[in-house]
């Protein structure tokens, strides 16, 4: 089969890292056109892989040499984009969030539907080796009915103010991640969320009405618990890990470790730090992400679809609005 | 110094557990009479241990070669046994709860306040070697300002449902010890509790009003938010850990396994199982206990005060409040 | 039935240890009498455990309230103290090494195969749970057919250089716990050695004829083969590691820490120490240990006979020759 | 800087994978022809990269577009090669073995010493991330002077027969990553060679003379002593570690494992597998093996020189010597 030829639409930090690794480590995938709203950061990125600069989305939802595009500009542009996509009848990768506002999320999901086009939404971490070690063993059976799930999600450091503004705040920037792990690994809808947060770590970050500190707790439909616990900013790197809890066992994916290695002395025992942030430890999910993609462009279902982007979204929407009354919400209060 | 000779209120498994330890392995600490309600049960533990029988608390609480007495019974004498060890002028160690009713708490702190006597409660995983190097990590400021402590607290199998009905419920019975913990971890007083919880291991566990599964939510004094996970039934052993959170790092307890080894062969990795329940985890601890109480004795302050007694049952009368309403307490609610 | 009735022949460190354990932890046995060639020490022991003082080890050896003997003297004494306990007709527990003279451990066995005492020898290590769980998996066939095995054996600190002029060097007092292991896991006789070492802590090690440094090289007779690492001065603490390698997989022992907690920070991973020596580590092993001895009294064969005593003897033995000759040494150029 | 330019002589499986690497992964390297004895092979693989195909090794060593090559190619054309190299006046990167004779490696250095090119060889474990670190550690002080090395290197499964039988057999083929190893971490050289052997896997292997399990125990000129166990069939994976003890602690490598992750059920902890083989494991090592020539291009000095991968074959050598003659054999007897 010829490969998958994308088009990448917005150059920065997460869509020159889509770029780069398509065009270079999956296979039967190809780049073959960018664009990016500011010319330099798609000029660089063209120059850098020897693809061709766009000069508007259209040029590429219009190419005969592009399949499928990668939606990774800034979130307000995600649904007028996948929008454009499915009537230009190109496959779309998207990154999350799809966007702040349900309606908006909703017109996206319509014209998906009614171009019947592909879509996968960027979900990176259900294709992380460890997370998806926890999700087969539930699958499997092996703990059994899931009655807790306990997620530990922390960021080494603070996005910029100016980012956090625009992000929809930490639930629906940082959180959305494990709304969706939580929905992953329990297979079941969440019906409630009780959220509360604390500003611990820098008063700049309360005063743009965003919190540093959160821990949410979510019901789900079968009956299962799920806690979260997130922080901005964890000095020892980047502390990621899913845990399930049932009738038969638990499984739990825990940190790698910059180096497998331990050094002893009278003092006691160290051992190397945890990678600093994503790009040190989610390559190897975003790379099996690219090769869903594909699989989905050969027939596959979509592994992550407009469904799966939306429900996350609504969690988070609901996680606000109980900060704001301290009070357990119904997630059929949002919508 | 002559040894510390102690009089065992109690001689049910916890009572016989900490009789034994005394007698066999504290030093500086001798057992010197035992009663128990159940005059069998009493025989059976002074013929083992050598030492006298009592007919009736106030023997023993009357013996001149008695320092100090373990309440070691059921819940609801702890507090009367309290205050007849303080008009007596001997020294106390009461296992937890202290009582399920604050007005009886309160009356045992006014007469061992009065009588001045030593007191120390049982809140045996303070001494816990790993949970007390993550408190002496927080305490040598290597986690830096704490912001979340996250505990995992499972028991391999429920109680009897006699036993259920009696003690006062997960949080008042259970969940106490990681109310405690918190408190221990975070030196904060906790303000605010929210419960959800659910009945996933045993019908009958709801049907005398309990919960077996349970995730607790408290806000401390000083801003820092804690997290405490329960089930009655973790079917793969004691699952005991905690962890906290801060601006400089973190510090956490792992378990133990029943032996450091591990197998490897095409299949994957395999390793033993967790110690099965709190007399295979906890010896340690309680050794500690016992060494900390003789400490006190000789002039030390308490280790574990009636004030830290009194704290979690609060904690867990807010958290049933919090279950049946449905929402975040306030601590200052209960009392 | 009634408790085994063990006399205690020295109090030094270990004979002290066995006696107090013995006395406090082990069911279905207790100490009657203690005796020590330093009037002093016997007497502070016997007063500790409220036991009888001997003046001679014949007094234990006749006493009717004594049905076995703990050996746990200076070795020169060992063999004599066997003998003259095998006329007595008492069971025989006996430290390691049995003698460092072959002759006079044939002697030995000799006397207590014509008297037909049970006995056993001090190899603890047989007894460690994470050990004990390596050889049951490869009794288990879970390793396969062994083809190598690997031990690391390190001590925190070397012994006094009085001590160790009597000790039979490195060899015959400390790898012999390793040469007992290579055997107990691969249940194969040894047939060839090859050792060599250094002196790289204290030279006055070197000047007494010793080593402080070694590594021993084990052909076994099924072919497989077993490499031994020694230290006497592993500064962080007790290492002491066994790995067992086979056809269908592996399987080894870690080392536990002295508590199960790990800190992370800007800096890296922290965890607590090893042990920091026998007593620290191995207790749970002499318990079992003793518990063995209590089944051997009651009917069950011999966990640890005197031909398993013999044998890592004979080993220690030609790897001080290999040393001397500077080549590898068949088992049968010994004895 | 412009990009290096690298001319890959040799397309078999490891040079594939070298001219993957560099084209797609080595920032500042690019791959411009590929050669290799069979047409088909470059064929495929200049296609892949977009790069021109040579029919003969002086196409690449002429070309003005190559500044650099690597040698990929079957062992005994390696020297032939260098020196053509050296002649051209191009860098060399050439894999290990260099060759299996030493007048060959001795014609190989002289060649690349009078053109004055600069030249890596391709041990790459000393670029792994843990085995790394353990350098690290032993550089920094931290373990102090080293008194034992430990290594264990099992391959996952035997290579063809009709390989082994061209390769040097176990000791220059495959243990010579570890004689490499034992030099990079003592940064001793070796003086005397211990070696035995079995063919417990593969009689067959033992018919062409080779073994397929070995232990090796090496003593440096610094008084430290190496141990290596060696196996063809690690049925569990491929098992890479490295340990170094000394007088101020110890510091190791582990294995990492496919996934960090862990099942706990009623029958113990299951967790994944190690990887499978090197490609699996050691591909970081490679990349920052190929980063290290770049800047070695740069004008750094070689990271791993011409001597560096002598030394290890004449350990090799003396490896072979030793379990011909039953003896340890000196490196002075060799060369």
């Amino acid at each position: 089969m010829s490969p998958v030829r994308i088009g990448v639409l917005g150059c920065g930090r997460i869509g020159r890292m889509h770029a780069e690794l398509i065009a270079k480590q999956v296979p039967n995938a190809v780049v073959t056109a960018v664009y990016d709203v500011v010319a330099d950061a798609s000029a660089a990125l063209a120059g850098e892989l020897g693809v061709s600069q766009a000069a508007d989305p259209s040029e590429i939802l219009g190419a005969a040499d592009v399949d499928a595009v990668a939606i990774c500009s800034s979130t307000h542009t995600h649904i007028d984009l996948l929008v454009a996509a499915a009537e230009a009848g190109k496959a779309v990768f998207v990154e999350k969030p799809l966007a702040l506002d349900l309606a908006d999320v909703d017109r996206g999901i319509a014209a998906a539907e009614a171009a019947g086009i592909p879509v996968q939404v960027g979900f990176n971490r259900r294709f992380d080796p460890s997370h998806r070690y926890v999700r087969h063993r539930v699958e499997a059976g092996e703990v059994g009915d899931v009655h807790l799930v306990r997620i530990s999600s922390r960021d080494p450091a603070p996005p910029p103010l100016m980012y956090l503004d625009e992000s929809g705040g930490i639930f629906c920037d940082m959180t959305i991640h494990d709304f969706d792990m939580i929905r992953f690994i329990t297979a079941s809808e969440v019906v409630e969320v009780y959220a509360t947060g604390a500003v611990l770590i820098d008063q700049a970050i309360g005063k743009v009405g965003d919190l540093d500190t959160a821990v949410i707790v979510c019901t789900h439909e079968n009956g299962a618990i799920s806690t979260i616990d997130n922080s901005r900013q964890a000095v020892y790197g980047y502390d990621q890990r899913v845990e399930a809890f049932g009738s038969a066992g638990m499984a739990a994916s825990e940190n790698p470790l910059t180096a497998t290695a331990v050094t002893r002395t009278a003092g006691g025992t160290q051992a190397p730090t945890l990678p600093y942030f994503f790009l040190e430890r989610y390559i190897p999910s975003y790379l099996a992400e690219w090769d869903a993609f594909v699989e989905m462009m050969e027939g596959a279902p979509s592994p992550v679809t407009l469904a799966d982007g939306r429900a996350p979204l609504v969690i988070g929407l609901a996680a606000w609005k109980s900060v704001r009354e301290h009070r357990p919400v119904r997630i059929d209060e949002i919508g």
